[in-house]
């Protein structure tokens, strides 16, 4: 199977930091991004921009930073998005909808496939949004996780939204899966005929129930989800167990 | 609504780092599991641990670190494990199933809720697991993402699949929501018919289709979940609207 394309409409959704203070998570962020197939990267007032941490952290993602559009306010962010998204983990006054990122992102990603601009709004490390930024934002999305602990890093929550974003555009895993046919259950059950066969011959059924014995390992051959090859090497075994079983595995060795 | 508990059986799952080179990564790594109510870290033949530069990236989750479990094998951190999945990015010549964290984490919560031990295996920074490593682990797990830049930092890949765990478990974000009591169609109704006097009183029907504008109208507010205060609120300026109209208004004003 071939290596899947990055589907084209991720770039209609951007990543929007509000004023973050640390350039080492401008540059982890850019990184979550671009892992994610993500590449716009708003940065509205960054304390330090562009900076050679920010491009170290960024790893293979420096593009994303040489790329990324710096803004004076979140408005101007915004200006054309129809969904903002304003990441949120304290209890609010607001009204407007709370939903977690799973809830929201196959709308975001529906509206990004249409053509729509799409926006994922992070504060700043250490006070989160403003009540006025979130005000700008017509969503609230909060991860869930330990109501005890929430103290998860800005490039974390990055990473976190754009996997949950990646993980609805259908680009799956299966190009990485190893080749290997499948066993059809006609193959499996002459497999089990082989097994019974060859411990009849060796005397394992002496003094037990074959039946139950027999049912026992068509089980667990069934659960195992086997492959051709694999019962050719289990049948070449059985044979070998045969021939010890006559006697005409001694006579091949003298 | 109260905060909720995390749920106890996650302390059955536990995380595997082996052999990290860098000990920030370790302290990231207890700062993400922690996050998602994680708590129980192995480390395998780790370059540098205990480490000042791991309990500053741990922030708040050092116990994580303090509590946390050195071995010199993988197979001793598996030992008395039931479910251990190789996390990988590269493609395998193993037939060990492949799937993604959304895929296999519903069989993990299920065995780990079932008093079961569960693995996250991750591997060394720059090398991955070896196969000597991952054929001591019953599944294979990929994170799914950009096939042209597949460059998830360790404890990045710990965060989304603890966030992937954690969403599992039933514990959501209701209790950070503000509360507001839904109005009712009834309520929805009463507010539609007083719009619709209003704009008749104040003349906006002359030259116009009221019935065309109401629908319009109506499927607005039936779409926008109103709360009962929101209603109170408009409510109260179509009053007003009404006064202006009949000249009482005025009147008040003198």
């Amino acid at each position: 199977m071939n290596k899947p394309q990055v589907p084209d409409f991720l770039k209609n959704i951007r990543i929007v930091l509000a004023r973050p203070s640390h350039p080492g998570n401008i540059g982890s962020a850019a990184r979550a991004m671009k892992t994610m197939g993500l590449t716009r990267l708003y940065l509205v007032e960054p304390k330090v921009f562009p900076s050679d941490e920010a491009n170290a952290l960024a790893s293979g993602a420096v593009d994303v930073l040489e790329r990324a559009t710096v803004v004076s306010s979140l408005s101007e962010a915004l200006a054309d998005v129809t969904v903002a998204c304003a990441l949120t983990s304290r209890r609010r006054e607001l009204t407007t909808p709370l939903s977690t990122p799973r809830e929201t992102t196959p709308e975001l990603v529906a509206r990004a496939r249409d053509g729509e601009q799409v926006a994922l709004v992070f504060g700043n490390e250490t006070f989160g949004l403003s009540i006025e930024e979130v005000e700008q934002c017509n969503r609230l999305v909060t991860i869930p996780g330990n109501p005890d602990y929430f103290s998860l890093n800005l490039a974390m929550a990055v990473q976190v939204m754009t996997y949950e974003l990646f993980s609805h555009t259908g680009v799956g895993v299966e190009y990485l899966r190893a080749d290997g046919e499948a066993a059809t259950q006609g193959e499996v059950e002459g497999l089990c005929g082989h097994l019974e066969q060859a411990m009849e011959e060796i005397g394992y059924f002496r003094r037990r129930n074959s039946e139950r014995l027999m049912r026992r390992m068509r089980t667990l051959f069934n659960r195992s989800g086997l492959l051709r090859d694999e019962i050719d090497i289990l049948r070449g075994f059985f044979k070998q167990v045969q021939r010890a079983a006559d006697g005409s595995l001694k006579r091949d060795e003298d």
